[in-house]
């Protein structure tokens, strides 16, 4: 968290216009300015937290709890049947603004939305058992 | 949600091995055996939701709760600072188990992790205040 507010605090507290599709104690959500396609709507977190593994329980709760009701609405908005959820955490993983954002991306039908490259490896046995104990050592 | 149990919920039953990293009551974390980089995790509702916008609020709720939490563990475990969320809905936005699933992926320094093209548009202001009130009517 920086000393200045975010973007989105400054929208959240109205400083800012936007386009604001959803609010409730915890959570505002709002039209990306920059669309992938039609309805691409950010959800964020009141609470000013820089990355996802920052949140407290309680405001990641709420998000949580948000998003399937937002959702719902984008498709009826939008009509499409399919959507990406996306949230960057990091420069180098292009997180651009240092507030959570929980990106929806409408898939439409002539292909606007989310594009990923897939590039997978296959998981050994002994890797992911390995991997798997550490993870489990730091909760 | 299909007749047949998801190959999740066989997971979450201990029918089909996994590299289990985390459970709690309504949530379960295992490693993918595909991975985009390591430490690749997926974070999965007990409850069978096919898609985000299908799922219930207590459980949507339980699943952001668990996700700041895991996601330190990844960090710590894998020793990355940056990371994406996943989450795909609809097999043309790529999904491909009908069980909800948010993907954890790690971005290491060799570039290894999700990547993605940024295409997007300029919203303009009468589409964005358009689509808000769309999005807004059926909230």
């Amino acid at each position: 968290m920086s000393a200045e507010p975010s973007i989105f605090t400054l929208i959240i507290r109205g400083q800012i216009p936007s386009h604001k599709v959803y609010e409730d104690d915890h959570v505002f959500a709002l039209l990306d300015i920059n669309p992938f396609s039609p309805g691409h709507t950010l959800v964020v977190p009141k609470e000013e937290a820089a990355t996802l593994d920052a949140m407290s329980e309680e405001s990641a709760a709420a998000l949580g709890r948000a998003l399937p009701r937002i959702c719902r609405a984008i498709l009826a908005a939008t009509g499409v049947d399919s959507y990406n959820i996306v949230q960057n955490n990091g420069e180098s993983a292009g997180q651009t603004v240092d507030h959570v954002h929980f990106h929806v991306i409408p898939k439409h039908r002539d292909g606007r939305g989310l594009s990923f490259s897939i590039n997978s490896s296959s998981l050994s046995e002994e890797d992911g058992a390995e991997m798997a104990e550490r993870i489990r050592s730091h909760l």
